[in-house]
């Protein structure tokens, strides 16, 4: 990330992490060594916030407890749409109950969805994502609920907004195949898969996505970005 | 129900009940005054008994407490797949994750739903019903739910098997427009929807599915079949 930044280069972190507020992220991979700011951080959470703010909506939310203050500055009253992130412990049949009674007691319901992740691993186990009780919620209410985060055109196309950066100056450097380079790849960028995280050697046969190029690690994706300035 | 046992027809009671065994739906109803034992009796849970024991399956149950019992004679060790019933308060994010484990560490995950209903209504207030987590389960595993209950034309057929009769001399009576009357014409039988229960103005508008004839109530569509014998 020093290189990158000492380049010149523009640089945005794309994440579709809805269990922490940004700074909370943010604070965790400063730990980890790495040199990030809040600013340079684009998240569902806000990404939702401005799509409630244009169409005043006001929402009921069925997110992690963490990321309640991203929503601080939402008026929750009298809700007229859900919004839906990976709750985790949250996600209890009262909750899911309730989140459904909102939807189904409008006339036409709206429903926002962090993400639509099918699942995720953790220390203690394979977990059930957003994607998942989104999916149980659409099918009560008969709906589609509108994805805010990777793989949506519109998340990515807010995060090259923010950089002032057109799609085809931009690449994309991730380990998840279809949203990270799938997704940024549709809005007309170039996408790098690095070979760590979530990268599995069966992603080398994907029927639909094909990256612009494979890297080991990030470090190596620096490299060769940086080799063909 | 007295006036059509006593014509000599036979009669079925097709039920979509996975909160309790079928012990405690009879008795339920009897203490209503309706006669009934549990022999008349289909229902889901036994009707996946069956498949289970037909395909060696050994079942991880996502169940009502109360529907545990319809599954005392079968082997649950070392499971091999899912079903999933009307949970209810046993739909909690712990059990749900459970399950999903179960799928997902399955080379072709199987996923058995007692029903696929999208909500139901209780004394305080709708509540999500089994289709909801189904579909959950579903997309989280990318796999599709075998069900069990109506409308599936297999639950409807071992009903047909039961008396002996063939689904051209079989009439259902029901107040559901899709589960009761659509699954029994796809196969092949009449169907009278009553106007009581879950019945609803808008059925008669409905895009897909006509009753072969509407009644006002139960005592009316025994007044109709009788006199047409």
């Amino acid at each position: 990330l020093h290189r990158i930044k000492a380049s010149g280069l523009k640089l945005r972190f794309c994440t579709n992490e809805t269990q922490a507020t940004r700074e909370n992220f943010v604070k965790k991979l400063q730990g980890m060594g790495f040199d990030i700011s809040v600013a340079e951080v684009t998240a569902p959470a806000p990404a939702a916030c401005r799509i409630l703010k244009e169409r005043s909506l006001r929402p009921h939310l069925l997110v992690h407890n963490d990321l309640v203050p991203e929503f601080a500055e939402i008026d929750k009253a009298n809700p007229n749409c859900v919004v839906i992130g990976d709750a985790a412990e949250n996600f209890t049949y009262a909750n899911l109950n309730e989140a459904f009674r909102v939807l189904i007691g409008m006339e036409k319901p709206v429903l926002i969805s962090l993400g639509r992740g099918r699942y995720y691993k953790e220390t203690d186990g394979l977990k059930l994502d957003v994607g998942a009780y989104m999916k149980a919620l659409e099918y009560a209410c008969d709906v589609q609920a509108e994805v805010v985060g990777k793989p949506a055109e519109k998340f990515f196309e807010s995060a090259l907004a923010e950089m002032g950066v057109p799609a085809q100056q931009a690449i994309m450097i991730g380990d998840d195949i279809v949203n990270d380079v799938g997704g940024a790849q549709r809005c007309g960028m170039r996408a790098v898969q690095v070979r760590t995280g979530k990268y599995r050697p069966c992603d080398e046969n994907h029927p639909h996505v094909k990256p612009d190029a494979y890297v080991n690690n990030l470090a190596e994706a620096v490299d060769v970005i940086l080799q063909q300035l």
